[in-house]
C-alpha cells in the first residue's frame, strides 16, 4: 500500500517520529497525489485571473474600479508583490484578463479570456448569465489545460478584482448557509462607516436571491468572472492531477465551490495561508483544512501560494533527500 | 528619520496598506538593522552546535546519547533535515563540535570547538565550571567572528544534543522564575511514564541550586556546551550587527539568556518558528515575540530558520523590487 510505504519512508528518516510536523503530512499528501514515494514538483505556475465587478460601482471597496486594470498593467510590468515572489521562487506567472473593464492595448503578455467587461451588477440582475458563467468556467479550464502541456504539476491561482471580497462573502454565505454578516471583512481596508455600507449592500444582494443555493448557481449569481474562471481552472487542475495551491479568502471560496461539486478535489489541494480577511479562517475550518502560513496577509494575487511554495518544496525534498536511520547508521528510539 | 522613510516606502508599494502583514514588520526591522531603505541579505549561514549532556545518562531522553555523534556524522554527510533545507535555500552550513562525547576521526569538515566531552551531570555538580562556560562562550563567539569575515549578514543557529530540552527547560524555569513543570515538554517524543521521570529528575536538579539566578550562572549550571556556545555566538552576531535567525525552544532559551544580559539583541533577532515543544510558545510570549512559522516542528538543528529564510528574503525583496503607486501609475485609496 502506497500510504503505508510513504509513512514508513517518512518515519524512518533521521529525526524523531513526527518531528517535521506539517511537512510530514504534506510529503505524504504529495506522494499520494503523484502515486509515488519519490514525488517531484515540476514547472510550477501561478495564474492570476483579473476581472471587474458590477457591484464595485455601489462603493463596496476602498479603492476605485480602475485599480483592477492598473494592477494588471503592474503585473505585466513585473512590479507587483506576486511578481517579486514568483521571481524569487522560480514560479512561472501568467496573467489572465477574465473580464476587466478596460481595453488593453495589443502586444501585451496578457492571456485574453475576457468574457465581458465586468460582471453585471448583482443588485439588479445575476452577476453573470448562465452562458457567461459557463464560458468563464471553460476559459479557466482552457488556461490550465494549456499549462498542463508544459509538464507543470503544481499550480497556484491568484486574483485581482476590485469588489471581489464582496462577491466572495456572498458566495460563502450562500454555500454554507451562514448569515452574510459573518462572512464579511474589511477587504482592502474599509473603515467602520464603509464596512457598514458594505454590510448593507451585501445584505440587500443576499435578500434578492433567496432561492439560489446550488454551487454553480451561487457562483453565477454572486461571483465574478475571475472567480468563475478560477473555479474552472481548479477543476481542470484536479482533472490533470496537478497539486493545487490555494491562496487566500477569494481563492478559498472558489475552491469551496469546486469542492461542493466534487469533494475529491481536496486530495490535490494545499491551503497555503490563512488571510487576515475576517472570514477566511472560518472558511478553512468549514473545509476541515489547516493552512501552511499565517502571516496576516490580505493581498490576494496568489501571494500566499508563492510564499508557501518553498515550504512545499521542502516537504518534497526531505522525503527524497534525507537519510534514513539505517543509511546514516543513527540509532533509533530505544 | 529612517524609520519614517522605511514605513513610507512600505506603505506606498502597490498593495493595500498593511496587506503584506508580518512581512512588512520584517522589512522594516531589517532596514533598521542595516540602516538603509534597501537592505540585502548576504551570504547566509547556519551554524549547528552539537554537544552531549551529563544529565542524559539519567534517562531524560527517548534516544540514547550516541545519537548526538551519529547525527553529527549525518550532518557532515549531508543527510539530515537541516542539510536538505540549507541546500535548497543556498544557506552555508557549518557544524561545530562544542562538546560531543566522541573522538571524531581526523579530516572531517567539523569545526572543533570541543570544551570537554559532554557537560557534567548537574545532578551532582554544575553542568560546567566557570572556566568551561567562559571557554564555551568564547568558542561560540570565535565561530561567528570568522563567518563575519566572509561578509555574512544573516545567521541562524541550530543545535544537536541528546538531553538538551531538559537543560533548556531548567534554564527557562530559572531565567523567568517559573515552576519547572510548566517549562517541560516531551522533547524528541517521551511517553507519559518517561515524561514523569523527566519531571522528577528536573525537579531534583532545580532544587539542588536554589541560589542560581543570574543569566550566565543559570547557563553554566543548567545549560549545555552547545547552548553556551550558541549564547556566545548570538552575542557576537549582534556585535557584528548581523540578523540573527532564532530557531526553536533550545535556541530561544539561548536567546533569552543573551537578552537577559542585553535586551538590545532583540532588535536583530528574527524568531523563525514556534515549536511543538510545550514551553516554546510561552517563552516567545515572555520575550514579546511572534514567530514567522507554525508548522508543528520539533526537530531543532536550525530547521525552523532554514524554512523561514525564504520568507525573510521575500520581505527584503518586496521592499526593494515592488513598484510604488506612483511608479506603476496605480490609483491609491480614495
Amino acid at each position: 500500500m502506497l500510504t503505508t510505504e510513504l509513512q514508513h519512508k517518512i518515519d524512518f528518516k533521521t529525526k524523531p517520529l513526527g518531528a517535521l510536523g506539517h511537512l510530514e503530512h504534506l510529503a505524504h499528501k504529495i506522494g499520494m497525489v503523484q502515486n509515488t514515494t519519490s514525488p517531484q514538483l515540476c514547472n510550477p505556475h501561478m495564474v492570476v485571473f483579473a476581472a471587474d465587478h458590477g457591484i464595485a460601482t455601489a462603493g463596496v471597496s476602498a479603492y476605485p474600479q480602475e485599480v483592477t486594470y492598473q494592477m494588471v498593467m503592474n503585473f505585466l510590468g513585473g512590479g507587483a508583490a506576486i511578481n517579486v515572489f514568483c521571481r524569487q521562487q522560480g514560479i512561472n506567472i501568467k496573467i489572465v484578463d477574465a473580464g476587466v473593464n478596460f481595453d488593453f492595448p495589443e502586444g501585451l503578455k496578457l492571456i485574453d479570456k475576457k468574457v465581458r467587461k465586468s460582471s453585471r451588477n448583482m443588485l439588479e440582475e445575476p452577476a453573470m448569465t448562465s452562458e457567461e458563467y459557463q464560458q468563464a468556467l471553460d476559459n479557466g479550464r482552457s488556461v490550465v489545460a494549456e499549462i498542463a502541456e508544459t509538464g507543470c504539476n503544481i499550480i497556484g491561482f491568484g486574483e485581482m478584482g476590485i469588489g471581489n471580497t464582496s462577491a466572495s462573502s456572498l458566495m460563502m454565505s450562500k454555500l454554507f448557509n451562514l448569515p452574510v454578516i459573518s462572512c464579511i471583512g474589511r477587504g482592502t481596508g474599509l473603515n467602520d462607516d464603509q464596512l457598514q455600507n458594505k454590510i448593507n449592500i451585501l445584505s440587500a444582494a443576499i435578500e434578492k436571491y433567496p432561492n439560489v443555493t446550488a454551487p454553480d448557481e451561487v457562483a453565477q449569481t454572486f461571483g465574478g468572472l475571475e472567480i468563475a474562471q478560477m473555479i474552472g481552472a481548479m477543476e481542470e487542475a484536479y482533472r490533470q492531477n496537478m497539486l493545487i495551491m490555494v491562496d487566500g479568502f477569494i481563492a478559498t471560496v472558489a475552491m469551496a465551490t469546486a469542492w461542493k461539486k466534487n469533494p475529491e478535489i481536496l486530495k490535490n489541494s494545499i491551503f497555503c495561508h490563512v488571510s487576515d480577511e475576517n472570514a477566511h479562517l472560518q472558511l478553512l475550518e468549514l473545509l476541515g483544512q489547516k493552512a501552511l502560513l499565517n502571516l496576516n496577509l490580505r493581498l490576494g494575487e496568489g501571494t500566499g501560494c508563492a510564499l508557501a511554495y518553498p515550504i512545499i518544496q521542502s516537504a518534497v525534498n526531505f522525503l527524497n533527500e534525507m537519510s534514513s536511520f539505517e543509511d546514516a547508521q543513527v540509532s533509533n528510539k530505544e
